[in-house]
């Protein structure tokens, strides 16, 4: 991790923020150069398979907004976003129980900057944003990036555990700190793949309302379930303590920069100011072509090709850990992007990672996913964006490094090898709470 | 302006941050909606002629964008931005005396983003922003979202005034307070029109220097000049104490939201963290099509046909200026988008718009344009967007409130009606300090 605050060769060392401090490089960003390598099997980043896009649509759609649409797609827009395309936006979020008004739907750079504006209209230093143990890496970024201190929940396999979550506000609130969100990936979740089960959903939102607790539930992946669709998002039960943030950058494409945010009425009068502030409006142009594909592809048939796609390759990797990998422990997504791996006892997948680029594989370590140093066991394994043969070649290339460093342990142990320890498949392992 | 701190009926009031209580609704924002109205004559915004640009050409980089370039253009990308785009940038730079490396550029969602970035990176509460008075409305607003506090410096003809500089930046420290940047628009400033001379922008980067202030260079205009070229950006001076921001907004298209900074090493590592935080990447589609256009378009040529656009709008709001307004004061901009209107004392720009629109014709009120509440005799008029008629009939119809106004103000008042003093045209009027 870089160092960020500068130093002595930094002449406007000093001059920083404070909050500056916590800015720091994600180790997910330092992977982004290694993974680009053609010669490494990368199961490390988020990106979606874009080729399995109708090519003629998303160029009949760039052409509109360049040509009939130009006028309004070249110029300054609203700081809220195009209203064709906030209606579009209420029709997506239909098919996941969600109703609202297009006066509620705030259009933003990627929902990642829904999450920037959120933190920065919500978070003075110190205050606490409970989280899933572990959670998306740069919405720890962001929350830091604000003096935000991220404490995790542990999650099973049902998602976030409501117990657990009530222990955390009562512990957290003795301890003086005032709790400002409750940040929540309900569905294929980042990093784990786990989605929260209707009853903890209900459980949930419960506990936050009488707590006073404002959900942000960041739902990028809910239409990209491989087998029935996961429950109705958080959103569709409670419009009033939910800011819900969706995107168009897995349904559709991450270039484009366009995501949305639906919240209370007042906080998304502040959200409309906080984005003009930030970048005046989004992009005309983007909210254009994807206003156009909308209005003539079959943009649900399309979904139905991204699950397709992504089904056969989380299948992949499965079956590959199976294979080559059957005494560790892995979740089992049912949609999304990523399995979430755990290991035996005393290996570190941030120390080994070196190891694995030279074997030409590539994974993100655990310990990303955490705001507190936990996670080193664990790494996250995408099999979002590599063909079925490569993910089963980068789990064969893994088994071999991990296979490795258990034989090394074995033989610097002052004692017998480590037994692998058996572990019940399907079974999110619990987390240090 | 409306309450942007919640109340009562807002279940959230009291969870935002502090800072929110900063981001107040501009002036120029609540002007939008009246001034989309087909009926009036707007010289209140700040739009772009996107009219005049090479239809065939946009068309032809959107296509490229949308096919062979796609694998690029619809994925994640580098939060630095796309490295053949920071070419082409060095280029567009460079017909300003900048040269620099591809690496000290960061690609940003406009160059807004820069600003919010580097407010972000810089400002603790309570610090310090020296900026021209009046200065651009959204800038104040940034920084003030970040709880900066902005302390303008009076120009005249020549800009910023470097004693007067001096003068406050010791007058601020006394006080005890940080100053973080100077932050200026040399080149046919937002909202005066007015440019930096030479002598001056050697003189005040070297107060700068020695007072270790960092100086953000904003050069949204200085391509877009009538006459002859300005005198060359202040990051051509001095590569270490100055942050450049540049934007493809007024020589290409707003509606991409592509601008950029040229920092020196240190802070052009944090901005590229702040901009990952913020929005992982800049869009790839935008920054595609820009390097495309760049890469088959005569875009100097391009530049060379807004020149003349702009000029022939400027020439016709000064003339009506001369024309309908004789006793007023307004500034001569040799570029940009602007002129800056000075009223006879006793005249309130902010509490005759309704006037002025309810006669079609809009304007922004000079108060948006200081942090201090100064600014009530002036308006900002933009000659950027009308054909040159409706700049005329705008004018025209802009006289017949004024005087009507100050005719009100005969009447009404005690003694005799009040004379309209004579001032000298083409000198803008000094600033209290």
């Amino acid at each position: 991790m870089q160092d960020t605050q500068g130093t002595n060769l930094d002449p406007w060392y000093g001059h920083y923020a404070e909050r500056t401090a916590g800015l720091s490089a994600s180790e997910v960003r330092a992977l982004f150069a290694v993974a680009s390598r053609p010669e490494v099997v990368s199961l490390a980043g988020g990106m979606p398979y874009v080729s399995a896009l109708p090519q003629q649509l998303i160029e009949r759609a760039a052409l509109r907004a360049a040509t009939d649409r130009a006028a309004v797609a070249l110029q300054y827009g609203s700081g809220q976003g195009v209203p064709r395309l906030r209606e579009q936006i209420l029709e997506v979020m239909a098919l996941e129980g969600i109703h609202g008004s297009v006066d509620d739907v705030v259009v933003t750079t990627g929902s990642q900057h829904a999450l920037e504006l959120l933190a920065k209209l919500f978070l003075d230093p110190g205050d606490v944003i409970i989280a899933e143990g572990p959670s998306y890496v740069t919405a720890i970024t962001v929350f830091r990036s604000f003096q935000g201190e991220v404490v995790h929940v542990p999650m099973d396999d049902q998602g976030m555990n409501p117990q657990a979550l009530r222990e955390t506000i009562e512990r957290v609130r003795a301890a003086g700190k005032r709790i400002k969100f409750l940040y929540t990936i309900p569905s294929f979740q980042n990093p784990t793949g786990v989605t929260l089960s209707w009853e903890r959903r209900v459980e949930i939102l419960e506990i936050a309302r009488t707590s006073g607790i404002l959900v942000l539930e960041d739902n990028p992946y809910g239409l990209l379930h491989f087998e029935q669709a996961p429950p109705p998002a958080m959103r569709s039960i409670d419009s009033e303590g939910v800011v819900y943030l969706g995107t168009f950058s897995k349904t559709l494409a991450p270039g484009l920069r366009v995501g949305w945010a639906i919240a209370p009425h007042a906080i998304r009068e502040k959200l409309v100011l906080a984005n003009e502030a930030a970048v005046l409006s989004p992009s005309s142009f983007s909210q254009i072509v994807i206003s156009e594909y909308l209005d003539t592809a079959d943009w649900k048939g399309q979904i139905s090709t991204f699950r397709d796609v992504y089904r056969e390759r989380r299948d992949a990797m499965l079956g590959a850990l199976s294979d080559y990998l059957p005494s560790m422990t892995w979740t089992r997504p049912a949609g999304g992007f990523y399995v979430w791996l755990t290991m035996p006892e005393h290996l570190d997948s941030k120390a080994m990672l070196p190891r694995a680029v030279k074997e030409l594989v590539a994974y993100t370590p655990g310990t990303a996913f955490y705001a507190d140093g936990d996670g080193r066991r664990n790494m996250r394994l995408s099999f979002c964006y590599p063909q079925p043969d490569f993910i089963r070649e980068g789990i064969r290339r893994l088994s071999t490094v991990i296979n490795g460093e258990l034989a090394l342990l074995g033989e610097f142990s002052q004692t017998a090898p480590l037994p692998v320890q058996p572990v019940e498949r399907d079974v999110l392992p619990p987390y240090a709470g």
